[in-house]
């Protein structure tokens, strides 16, 4: 991928005089923002352009250009692309539209294009896109006439959609951030998101990534490199409402819309999901910080009221404002103009006129070990301290670095002001308390999953193959969806504790396994057209005794003609449910979903997900995250559940689905807890297998 | 209050020649910003400061200024106020800090202060404030010296933080925005919130207001006259963590944090409630535009990747996207250049380059009857769109008045064209998609709600004084909080239906009851020591005989002596609770909430709130805002509750609150409803009377 961005040379195909022709303007972008390689230009009218001689095709260009960026009509690129092949060109940007988005007369140029393609090996990034940009060495590749280079900084904006990508570039133009690499990826025909995302995690110049992204291609092996990686990753996934994924069968695998999913990958990888440009800058502006350690934090502020602003929101977010050290009170006391000020922390320096004392107070704060970063609020309204203002942002840099722990500056000042500081400043700002620390709490977030991600070992992966692949192989030559007693013997193979059950065929056999597990029990009919039973009748619960059962076992063989056999199960009674399932993402994989049941999660969606396989510690932290988790506790004279046993469920499906792609679906609905939370047991199961 | 904002003359008091005296800011902002009245300096060192004399009293003073605004230290403001009073000025703006804020001391002169300005009936702003400023005639006395005016508008800011309200003022120069007052509320020691809400209701200049609060003095009037007043607020309610009340007895009001009934009136009011600057920006662009009166958008965007998140965010707020006209899209398709893009609603413009083209669809769609506003969203980073650029705004302003339907513009542009644009609009624009949806959802929601208020029919307010006045008598006469069975009698008598009970005080009697009520029966000991009776022992639940009745009433009388009788009951079964509750708050007065009982209130503090009293309206949608509002509706089995009379039972308990001030808390848990959803019966109450 380097020699997309850094190209020693760079050919722009589909140029010409004429003055609203846009391959002119790559070539002004190229010429404008000082592009270090050599710039053909390649258009069949020939002329000249700023300065250019326009070639009239590839082939005659003097030397071999490295990158070929294309702008000519969609049905002339195959042919383009041939002769940038013959030339010995491989890597090319291709800006046109008119490919599959617009339905069948692109879809054969297409096929076209990637059969050439493929001949030379050339790579290429679009179709449908506006282009690249490395602003590090001035490659600017849109086809729109920008006004300005973007400044240069240390942030990569890989965006399916140019608009996005702009304006995103656009923002970047802040203290302390800046532009490495933006792409507009198109159609994402050849190279996508996980192409891209692998480039940059190795590229030493960025350091902080941001996508957009209306779908996934690669979603499981993007969440990968995420885990894998160790450079924060900001998404923007967009496209939520117009899903377009078939109706799920099973209960939990319908609750899981493909949103979800993207969620609980993020949650797996610690990438930063955002759901506008301003959180995105946000968290950009966090993550050019110095990280947060820990969640106490100091707010140093001239106003009282911006101070108990920040104070609200800091509880939000769950941090700590610890008492600071008599010391530091005693230095801003003894400043005070009015002394008609509390001291405390927050901290009001509000009385303070003198803003060298400011940088000794904030220097003082950052020595106290149980302070890890700082939150300090600037107002100025006084156009007196603007010299006073500069030294000390510069200041606060200086210590910030020394210490090694964020100093979030919110700068409350007319705008005036602010641009003149705004161009001194080497670190981002922010303009209130809430965006200052919503940035702290993102990048604490982050921090945080890394240092847990480097202390946790490898995860074990062994899972019991021989059961579980002897079962699916009397599935497949059976030729059906496995039936109740076979799911249910799913689960017993990988050790998840089933309701005692028996597969009855007669009715002698149906009051032996009764009298052996014990009245009451249900009966649950099997047969390959009844998929899910309790739509379809073929369930009769509550039997109490010998006689009730001879009745409901004639009453359903009148009902019921061609069936395989029946189920006869113990009741169980207890008044809490879980759910426990698993499905297959186009784009994610496998995934695991686990759940509080009954009204928790018909009511509420109380469900949590994640990619799978999960570790333990991941498992226990699905269940924590439920809005129903205590009611595993000791609740309302229940007492609590083997969280152990729950959490190794979890574990057990999420590897049936890892590691056997011949299972599609997976939905225990329900387990049931008894109220003295020994017993946890799956009373229903449904299994949908297919091919791998 | 009109003399605050419009005084004849203004004499600022505490003025020296010294460079960093304060008052000498004042007379430089009352100067610099062409303050239209006389400007009179008053300090005891005399000279002379920006041309102005500075006389060494009040009293010296040539003629009788109409505004004293005072900042010389605390000790000194009574005298001052009192040589302010015999000249003949009657409105003051107190600047200096040193008061309650600062403890014993501060009090003291507090109270010389109050007894002087009662004495002269002097009504004051402050003390401890920055002053206040009225942008449209000059008037600014805030003690900072601002480096310019705030910019002519509509919008006015009352702060109970200088900071903030400088914040706020600075953020309104924006176009088509704008300051109209500025109050920094100080410790409102005489003119309270509700003083400043009441003149900016009538204040022809103001049409948006904007409050910043750390507290309610009196939140009760304050939601009355915004209830009634027809001008948009938005409230900015912070130190909502470190809260000072007194933990509640009861459960309900436990439940019930103040900040809870800020939103409770909030919701009652229309007030937009919001928790940054941000937020409240937003939601006064919102107010600008003219409003929405109904959920269909059009999406009008020049790059596709906006649109896609315009209908996101469009879908999280509940709006709709209808097809447009097909006279719109075949406008738009005769236009496009490389055809390369599909037609809908959102409608992408990125293949039109002629940007005259925009304006007529524009208009178009504003034409087509079912579209009730546009998201318009204007991307360009070509610097030779600038002209046309200006020129579609200024058209789009005209059309937005002439349909009278909203027009939000989000500017994706450079930062450059973004400040020439800004110059010349004259309205509102947004910085991205996001933003622009949010304040659209802010504003439909207030005109909607203002709508139904004017359609609404004056409240019921009749309610059954005669019997509840009895029962608080008899409850007053006998001087302890009411027990279990004068708590149930209340109900009763206000039509609340109760679990089927008597007070008994023999076993004979106890025997006599539980026939004729019929088993299952609890018995529930009276006693004035027992207040919160699970939690201490003396109920027994599901007696199912004459036997165990007998040995129960044994056991009972053995643990426990004086004791004022029994309640006995009938036992009532069925998997639906709810609650209802009222409580009285120092600043908002009566409130009514209900919700789902069981786990829903325990794990998910699932409760509505209202200010008291409600309609049967309000009622209704306090009972559909619950998380748990299905379980009401067919369930599980379970057949839908009558709602009306929930509905009425909530009336019922907010009038009761309402109407008695002596019932202090009232708390009806568990309200039992039958699975076949006719029997709807509270089965526990507790009720706690005070003085009123």
């Amino acid at each position: 991928m380097e020699k997309f961005f850094y190209p020693e040379s760079t050919a722009v195909v589909g140029v010409s005089e004429f003055k609203d022709n846009l391959g002119r303007n790559i070539i002004s972008n190229l010429v404008n923002f000082g592009y270090e390689g050599k710039i053909h230009a390649v258009g069949p009218r020939g002329g000249k352009v700023m300065g250019h001689t326009v070639y009239p095709s590839v082939l005659d260009l003097p030397d071999i250009p490295e990158l070929a960026v294309i702008l000519t009509p969609a049905r002339f690129i195959p042919e383009v692309l041939k002769q940038c092949g013959e030339k010995g060109t491989r890597y090319a940007v291709i800006e046109s539209a008119g490919f599959r988005e617009m339905g069948d007369g692109g879809e054969k140029v297409e096929k076209e294009l990637l059969a050439v393609t493929r001949q030379f090996g050339i790579r290429f990034t679009g179709p449908n896109c506006v282009g690249l940009v490395n602003a590090l060495n001035g490659l600017y590749v849109p086809f729109v006439a920008l006004p300005s280079g973007y400044k240069k900084g240390h942030t990569s904006v890989m965006a399916q959609s140019g608009g996005i990508g702009f304006s995103l570039a656009e923002r970047l133009n802040h203290p302390g951030l800046g532009l490495s690499k933006f792409v507009s990826m198109g159609n994402k025909l050849n190279i996508d998101e996980v192409d891209y995302l692998s480039y940059l995690m190795r590229d030493p110049d960025t350091k902080v990534i941001y996508f957009y992204l209306e779908d996934f291609k690669r979603g499981r092996d993007f969440a990968n490199i995420a885990l894998k990686g160790s450079k924060p990753i900001i998404l923007h996934k967009s496209n939520t409402t117009a899903l377009s994924h078939t109706i799920a069968n099973s209960h939990t695998a319908a609750l899981a819309g493909d949103d979800r999913i993207v969620d609980a990958a993020c949650e797996h990888t610690s990438i930063v999901r955002v759901q506008s440009l301003e959180e995105a800058i946000r968290a950009i502006k966090g993550f050019s910080l110095p990280y947060l350690y820990g969640i106490n934090l100091a707010i140093l502020s001239r106003s009282g009221g911006h101070a108990v602003i920040a104070t609200d929101v800091c509880a939000k977010y769950g941090f700590n404002l610890p008492e600071l050290d008599s010391s530091i009170l005693n230095e801003a006391k003894k400043h005070f103009r009015a002394g008609v000020i509390k001291l405390g922390n927050p901290l009001d320096l509000g009385d303070i006129y003198d803003l060298h004392v400011y940088s000794k107070i904030v220097e003082k704060t950052l020595q106290q070990p149980d302070i890890h970063g700082i939150i300090y609020i600037h107002v100025s309204h006084m156009m007196v301290e603007q010299e006073n203002s500069i030294e000390v942002m510069k200041k606060l840099a200086e210590l910030s670095a020394r210490y090694k722990k964020p100093i979030a500056v919110v700068l409350e000042v007319p705008e005036s002001l602010r641009q003149i500081l705004e161009e001194k400043m080497t670190y981002p700002y922010f303009l209130e308390p809430a965006e200052a620390i919503e940035a702290l709490a993102l990048q604490y977030r982050y921090a945080n999953h890394q240092e847990k991600k480097l202390s946790a070992g490898i995860r074990d992966t062994i899972s019991l193959k021989n059961g579980v692949n002897t079962w699916l192989r009397t599935i497949e030559q059976e030729g059906h969806q496995p039936l109740l007693h076979q799911a249910l013997s799913l689960l017993d193979r990988v050790g998840i504790r089933t309701a005692p059950w028996r597969m009855v065929t007669s009715f002698s056999e149906a009051e032996k396994a009764a009298e052996k597990i014990g009245y009451p029990v249900a009966l649950k009919v099997v047969a390959p057209f009844l998929s899910h039973k309790s739509d379809q009748g073929g369930i009769v619960l509550n039997i109490e005794n010998a006689e009730a059962l001879q009745r409901q076992w004639k009453q359903i063989h009148s009902c019921f003609k061609s069936i395989i056999g029946i189920v006869l199960q113990k009741m169980i009674f207890a008044s809490r449910e879980m759910i426990i399932g698993a499905k297959r993402d186009p784009a994610f994989g496998p995934v695991v979903l686990a759940g509080m049941g009954g009204i928790m999660v018909e009511l509420l969606q109380d469900v949590g997900m994640r990619l799978a396989p999960v570790d333990e510690d991941e498992a226990n932290k699905m269940i924590e995250g439920l809005k129903g988790t205590k009611l595993l506790g000791p609740f309302r004279g229940m007492k609590t559940a083997h969280r152990n046993v729950i959490v190794r469920y979890v574990v057990e499906v999420s590897r049936l689905i890892h590691d056997f792609p011949k299972i599609q679906e997976l939905d225990i609905n329900p387990i049931i807890i008894s109220d003295d939370g020994h017993d946890i047991v799956a009373v229903d199961v449904r299994v949908i297998v297919g091919s791998s």
